[in-house]
Parts: C-alpha cells; structure tokens; sequence
C-alpha cells in the first residue's frame, strides 16, 4: 500500500468516527497534526506505515474533560485505529502494536517519553499544534467551552504570580505553549516550532497594548 | 459626582451582577469597554456621567444567542442599569434617558446608527473589542462555547467563497474584525484601531504558514 492511500482510507475511516468532535480535535485538527507528521517522518526517516494512521487516528475518540472515561481517549482510539487497520488486507499485521503504541503515548499531559521514533514524530506533531496562531484558536475555544476567564485582571501576563491554565486561558501560554520549543524531540519540529513561539510572543504584546493598564 | 465615583459604583453593581458572563462579555469586557469610553469620550469631549455607567453596564445582561431572549439583553441591561442611577442620590436624574439610549442602540448587528454623541463612542468602544488580540481571543471563545468550525477546510481565507461566520469561526474576520475600522464613528476610535487590524492581518499570515496547503 502506497502512503497516499492509507491516508485515503485512514480519513475515510476518521471522518466518520470524528463528526461531533469539539474545534480543536476534530478532523482539521488530524489533518493538520497528519501533515506535520508526514513532512517531519520524511525528514527524519521513520516509517509512514506507522506514522500515517497514528496521526490520523490520534484523537478519533474525545471524552469530555470534565468526564470520567477522559483518560481513557488515548487507550479508546488506539483500540478503534488498530481494529481499523486489521481489517484492511494490504496492512502490515506486525505495525499495528506500533501504530497503537504511538496512540497511547502522544497525549503529552500523561508524561509519557516514547521509545520509538515513530511515536516521537506524532508527539512532535500534536505538540506543533500547541504552538503558534493555531494553538491560539485552540486554546481560546477551549477557554470558550469550558467557560473560563481569559486572564486574571491583576496580572495578565503573570509577573506577579505562578500561571493558572486551570483558572485563566492565557496561563496555558506560561505553562504550555511557550514551553513546547524545548519538549520537542526532533530538530526538525523544533525549526518549525521557531517562528510559531515567536508569534505567541506577538500576541502577548499586542495583548499589553490593548488591555487597561490598570484595573478598573 | 466624580467620574471615579460613577466608575466605582457602577462597577460595585456589575461585578454582582456579572458572575455568571461567558468570558467574552464579563466584567473584564466592561472594564476594556470602559477604559476604551473613557479614553474616547476625553478626546471627543463626550460627557462621562453618560458614558461611564453605560459602558459598564452594556453586557449587564447577556442572554445565549440561542436564547428566545437574546434580543432583549439591551434592553434589560438598560433598564437594570437605570434602576442602579436611580437609587444613587447624586447621580443626575436628567442623564439616565441618554444612558438607557447608548446602551439599547450599542449592538452593532442591530444596525442602528447613534445619534448622540455619548451612544456613538460606546459603540466605538464596544467595536473595538471586536479588533485585534482581544478580537482573536473572544472570535474563538465563542467558537469553542457553540462548537463552532474553526475555517473551511477547502478554503479557510475566503478567496473562492462568500465568508459564513454561522458557520466557520475565521470567516468573522471577514464578515465582522476586518471591518471593523471603516464601522468607526470618532477619529480617535479609528487611529486605536489600526495597530489592532494591522495585527489581525499578521494572524491571517501566520495561520496561513500553518494550516495545511492542501486538503488531506
């Protein structure tokens, strides 16, 4: 099977699975993430047999945050790519524990430093999107379903005070997005990651420029 | 009266009036809207007994645009608004018509062109919260609350198609944030709002060094 057609039929597949996914893990969100995978597996040289489907499937299961089965989204799709893939005759059988391995440890907040190349490439990917004016879009409607506070009136921008990305949408830029440079695994994600950090930090001065300087 | 002290109560009355706001109409709106009034109204020469209270108490009342009521979240935030004048002993009982009046006709989707001077600078006010970093900000907010499309996957920049902000989230810019600036009524309202399109034209940059060129 070439890799354009496992793209085709990976699609097909998510596109069904994927219809009622929130904005910012729906089905642009694993186009995007396929896309940056794909060019940074060319780059690197790791396998598209395994890369493809990982990154298609990633989040094709999304529990709720605030649910109970939310932990178990990672392990779910997995589940559902890998039964997917058995059912395709030309995929390679001996792949898909790796295709699910990859699944299982991309989700950054579990921590997880993956062993194979493969899974660092669909880390890198998902962590691109957590950077720049996409990581923007994500994070604030993020903010909007979760009905969260933009900034804290006192100290938006956090001179003052430990971040809180549970308590304020822009404390994800200290805690998460500014830092995703210096998590990535390979030297062609972090090339890419460059110019998007450099946006996040145009966005917090255009910020300062537009907030009252002081409260009420 | 002294401005600070309409400021300060108006702002007593919001904060326990507010609590519940989604975050792009909470009180930290009221405060950008009021810092921004304040600002316009000195170098327009507007009088501040009508545009502070009218300013803070313009998203009083936000009812869900899917809502039977959405339609009279101006007016009752106008009459809740007057009430609050009322039963402040200094307040001038003569200004609160003007106030009521800024307030009802400050939607821009409306249509209604102010007449007033007061009413005319909340509109600006209020319009340039719909431009630049706090634009991207509350455009995507409201996004994740209604689990809205990001863009059009097939051509996310309307260059091919008319732009549906129901539906696509950045098409916004197009129908609504680009427009902003020639919306204006006062030339100090125009002059802030330059750097804040300028900055919208830098996030359509980026997003477009991000977004996949292709489809799939």
């Amino acid at each position: 099977m070439t890799p354009s057609m496992i793209s085709l039929f990976c699609f097909e597949f998510a596109e069904k699975m994927m219809q009622d996914n929130d904005p910012s893990h729906d089905l642009e969100h694993a186009n995007r993430v396929h896309k940056l995978a794909r060019y940074l597996a060319g780059k690197e040289g790791a396998d598209l047999d395994i890369v493809i489907p990982a990154s298609i499937g990633h989040d094709l299961i999304v529990y709720p945050k605030d649910s109970l089965k939310s932990k178990l989204s990672a392990t779910h799709s997995a589940a559902e790519v890998a039964k997917f893939l058995q059912g395709i005759d030309d995929f390679p059988r001996d792949k898909i524990v790796a295709v699910m391995y990859a699944i299982q440890v991309c989700s950054f907040s579990k921590g997880i430093v993956p062993t194979t190349l493969e899974a660092k490439i669909l880390q890198d990917a998902d962590l691109l999107e957590a950077v720049g004016a996409v990581a923007i879009m994500r994070t604030f409607a993020s903010a909007g379903s979760m009905n969260k506070t933009f900034y804290s009136p006192e100290d938006p921008f956090c001179v003052y005070r430990e971040p809180d990305a549970h308590k304020y949408a822009l404390d994800l830029f200290y805690t998460r997005l500014l830092q995703v440079e210096k998590r990535l695994h390979t030297q062609t994600a972090r090339e890419l990651a460059r110019p998007r950090t450099k946006f996040l930090h145009q966005f917090l001065t255009q910020l300062t420029l537009e907030l009252p300087q002081t409260n009420k």
